[in-house]
């Protein structure tokens, strides 16, 4: 190594290793052993802007191994992002742009959220599918205006999470040859050395997936590294994948030990380490000014990178005037103007229709206005009625077809999925069966934690989907998304109700999951019902009895509503008026204010729930002497229709539990 | 093929092309394509005994493509299980022991549900290792007490999900030869061609993953699929996967059509599809008496090999007679007497005390007692405290060892541990944090689904984990957890409650979520608290003013109770006589009879619950005039005692909000 690139590399070791030092928490074996092609990648490769982290064109860089946070944070740093030593200081506080693990949001140039392995594998090859799709919508001969690319650093963890084999899997078949990730070979985990768990041949695994692989057999030699990363780049039908073979901990007497992963060397350790590597033992967030000088010039580089591209954006703008506006408008996350002009309307007459159906109606209509709506499903494509009719699908020859096929691989899908909706420039979308959303959880967590603007459409959203049986029928997923901070669940009633549920998922630019029947229900009337304005507010009065106050509320979702809809019709035979509500969207519910909430469930008048799902959280709204007609149990294998009904949700039930409960007050 | 084999294969077809017309519902195109290699592997190989299907020492058969399930059901009825023909013409109806999907626990035979792909293949593996250690424990030369191989049936859905990915190469790992699953490779998923999704090698990649791998090109050729079943069979050191090429909805007019996946043929391509393989018009249900008479020599093999299996166990327990005790009382599920004799008691003085490090100390203690406690975590053993001490670790070479290291694979953990517990034989558990426990959801349902004796330790249990922040801390995981039907979430509140936790989850042998802190805790004095009968009903009254009616309760779990108290002393100082409640367990307490649940929470008097997760909930508890301190918002990376206290788990908050309730009352 060169003494510059020596001194480089090792600023980053040990601005990571006095972070964690002073934190007295973190993860110093990782930035020891892997600074070295950190440093190779972003000093000689990595085109990027420190000074507009947001520029479109930047190559993207996530450390998928987020325990790695000081190493990412050193390089932000280093390179001129705005990230001041002092938050380097404040290495896992309160309040600082320096958490535990990297947080998109907080210091500028955190791509995405890592930490949990293998979220960041898969939403970098959810990168690389965005920019593949706009270069192909948007490039013209000698104007490539989107051209970068995708890189990670993983880890032996990434690696043995499932989710990256099915990312990976999908990534060789999609053949995106512009995603390249160095692999941290370090051989140990946390438990002791991979043998233990890990013996596969990862070299041939990734050659398997249809990936070019290749090995650097010592991870300290920058030149090595830098020859690969060329090697990786001048490879443009497959993914790469550069193993590199590192030491935990390097340099310090816990290197190659399980030890150094998960906490602070300590003073002694971390005082030999320095000694071990020819670093002062004085000050501690030393930074030679050669060092911070030489990496500095990415300060430089970003400008001149960007203002170049600025000029050749000006000459696309001048030859392709309409795509410009196109592309800046979808970069900036702008729907373009009238794009809902012809949302569709359903009428009583269109019904019986499945939501799911709707749902397909309104998004192959959306397709025509909104360019960049790309997505897909996890081989239920057909199921879930997510299918972009008569538009190609996306692959390794028809990079610019918008319908993705994810296989069956949930999570990497909802990974993916974030990883596009972070790239910028596309509106991103997958499905699946709702009680599959379990599969995806990890992520789906993640879509939240990022506010990344995800659309996850979930059909078959409970039990009457019928002969499928248990293993297929949502219970507790409504519940248990609902549980999720940040997350908005939608459980549209109708064909409508769906339409607006997609209008608000589109305007929000917040992660969304919609969860659809499989069966077909009655189309809502919007000409009596208050729909768009309604489902707009999360929940809604759908009925209220004539000039008196109700005896009962009666409150629903989804399919629920027209049941809870007929039994407002018995109930006012015996007498009693009920309020009907409609409530798609809790979260939505609870942003309104409270005296819009109290008209809708006015206190003090009995509430009976109706959802077929886990009753756990309805209490909230139905309060302790209230009471849920729900589902608490899995459900059967049976044609739909009667494995709904005698799980209770039949319209003499809910008029029976609704009269016990009017008397019981 | 032989004529008789031919009319077997065309039994099994036709047996499930009927049951999927009359149920007008269902998959008949895998048991078209993969009746030859099923009834190969029945015919030929399997060692069962249908009038026993709880022999220990059976083979086991996996269906983990379950969608197949009509495939099974025809197996199992033909070979004389108790599935009556009546139950095949009740496929998918209400009711019947012919669910869409193979469910556990209804049809005899059937050794696991399946369905959404991969938990198939990883309950597989679960299996194959009970089997291995008990094997090592009890075997004895010529007295292989121990001895069977497992078979799993998997599909292109089934190597696509991440879950089979890290179980794979976890099997790899551990060499475990008599592992054998054949991969009925029809090349066609729900949206098409395999090839859109899935270009991957398969056959080198399970190379990688040091598994022992064939291809049989015709999957109609009943011989070559003996041949390679043998052949496996004689392969010990390395799992092995049968690549089997077969044709969806074969013989059918639909054939290799993505179309004949997941409905009915209808009646004319059933037709169609009788001409074709010569099988008679009518009857429906046609059963030739010759195909019969040869699958149900599988009794006489199954009554043979049990007889055998007998004699021998007869001639172990004469030799080892204390051993064969053992083994019978663990293939029964017992606990032996005087198992929790020395089950740990801590004093106050123990604390403060992690929960964590209470469970591990208690898991270390029963680890003397059960010798078949068997277990690890997903490369987090040193953090969550579920190391056997002293104990060898189970691999290849050490088979008897008890400490599994999983790798990072919380999915595959979570499915091989259900594999393990419905093996039977042994106890097991997994443990990661409990963020992760999202990375095993579809497990987790399953666990509860088929009501496996599992454990499942979460540990890290909220944002007072600190520093490691949002990423790794968990908010909604318990509520959502306990939305699980069947599941049982139990979060002790010190190392006593812990304790008792660990004695119900070994006795109620159902599956058990275990939440665990991280940080120390008190230890709640077992002289004054009824913690043990209190643990045993869910919920119980820790503290209850003198002589009075409280004029509130406060109820807590976890590390929160010691919020409680503290709260309620310092309530007391200001006249407000409070009422703490314990609650380490929802479930158990709604199990409680009415009149113990009221003198836990009596009515009237108000209630203010405290727990360090989402709220949602907690109103079932509380009502809706109560009030929730929890948390509906992601944690923050800082110091543990920092975020808690941040985030209002706070003596003064708490105060705070319990005087704001009782006012309002």
């Amino acid at each position: 190594m060169k003494p510059l690139d020596d001194v480089c590399v090792n600023t980053l070791r040990f601005l990571a290793v006095d972070a964690v030092e002073r934190a007295k928490s973190g993860h110093p074996g990782m930035p020891l052993g892997a600074a070295p092609m950190a440093y190779v990648l972003w000093d000689r490769f990595l085109g990027h802007n420190p000074q507009n982290p947001a520029w479109p064109n930047r190559d993207r860089f996530i450390l998928s191994a987020g325990h790695g946070s000081a190493l990412l944070y050193a390089l932000l740093h280093l390179t001129g992002y705005g990230l001041p030593l002092e938050e380097l200081k404040q290495f896992r506080q309160w309040g600082s742009m320096t958490p535990g693990h990297p947080e998109h949001g907080l210091a500028p140039g955190v791509e995405v959220t890592t930490g949990p392995l293998g979220q960041g594998f898969a939403m970098g090859v959810g990168m690389a599918i965005a920019e593949r799709f706009l270069a192909a919508r948007f490039n013209r001969p000698g104007l490539s205006i989107v051209d970068h690319y995708t890189y990670a650093i993983v880890s032996d963890g990434d690696l043995m999470e499932g989710m990256s084999s099915e990312a990976a899997s999908l990534a060789g078949t999609l053949g995106l040859g512009k995603l390249i990730y160095l692999y941290d070979d370090n051989g140990i985990s946390i438990e002791g050395p991979t043998d233990l768990t890990f013996r596969e041949d990862v070299s041939l695994r990734f050659a398997a997936y249809g990936w070019h692989v290749q090995v650097v057999r010592d991870g300290n030699d920058v030149d090595a590294v830098e020859g690969a990363i060329r090697a990786a780049r001048a490879e443009q039908e497959r993914p790469s994948l550069i193993i590199v073979h590192t030491h935990i901990g390097y340099g310090s007497p816990k290197q190659d030990m399980a030890v150094s992963h998960g906490e602070p060397l300590g003073a002694d350790a971390a005082r030999a380490t320095r000694q071990a590597l020819g670093w002062p033992l004085e000050p501690h967030f030393y930074i030679p000014e050669d060092a911070l000088a030489h990496l500095r010039l990415a300060l430089e580089r970003g400008s001149r990178l960007e203002d170049d591209w600025q000029q050749l954006l000006g000459a696309y703008r001048t030859r392709h005037p309409e795509l410009a506006r196109e592309f800046q408008e979808m970069a900036g996350g702008l729907l373009p103007s009238g794009w809902d002009a012809s949302l569709p309307v359903f009428e009583v007459a269109d019904g019986p229709l499945a939501t799911r159906d709707a749902s397909g109606r309104v998004m192959n209509t959306l397709a025509r206005s909104l360019h960049n709506l790309i997505g897909g499903s996890a081989d239920l494509g057909p199921s879930t009625k997510t299918m972009l009719k008569d538009r190609p699908d996306f692959s390794s020859v028809c990079p610019e077809g918008r319908n993705l096929h994810f296989g069956v691989r949930e999570h990497a899908m909802a990974g993916i999925v974030n990883g596009m909706a972070l790239h910028g420039g596309v509106i991103p979308y997958g499905s699946t069966f709702l009680v599959f959303s379990d599969y995806m959880r990890p992520a789906l967590r993640f879509a939240a934690m990022m506010q990344t603007p995800a659309i996850f459409i979930f059909s078959h959203d409970s039990i009457a989907l019928g002969e499928d049986g248990p293993t297929h029928q949502p219970v507790e997923h409504l519940m248990s998304l609902r549980a999720i901070p940040g997350m908005t669940v939608m459980r549209p009633a109708d064909a409508n109700e769906a339409a607006a549920c997609w209008r608000l998922a589109l305007e929000r630019r917040k992660p969304v999951a919609l969860a659809l029947t499989r069966q077909k229900v009655p189309v809502l009337d919007y000409h009596g019902y208050p729909i768009s304005t309604g489902v707009g507010r999360g929940a809604y009065v759908l009925q209220a009895p004539d000039g008196r106050p109700p005896d009962l509320i009666l409150i629903a979702t989804g399919s629920e509503v027209h049941l809870a809809i007929e039994a407002s019709l018995a109930l006012k035979d015996r007498g009693i008026a009920v309020q009907v509500v409609s409530m798609p969207s809790w979260e939505i519910f609870e942003e309104q204010p409270d005296d819009y909430r109290r008209s809708v469930l006015p206190p003090d008048i009995p509430r009976l729930a109706v959802e077929a799902g886990a009753t756990i959280g309805w209490y909230k709204y139905v309060g302790e002497k209230g009471d849920v007609i729900g589902l608490d149990r899995f459900g059967a294998s049976a044609p739909g229709e009667i494995v709904y009904a005698r799980l209770g949700f039949r319209c003499d039930h809910v008029v029976e539990r609704a009269i016990d409960l009017v008397n019981r007050k």
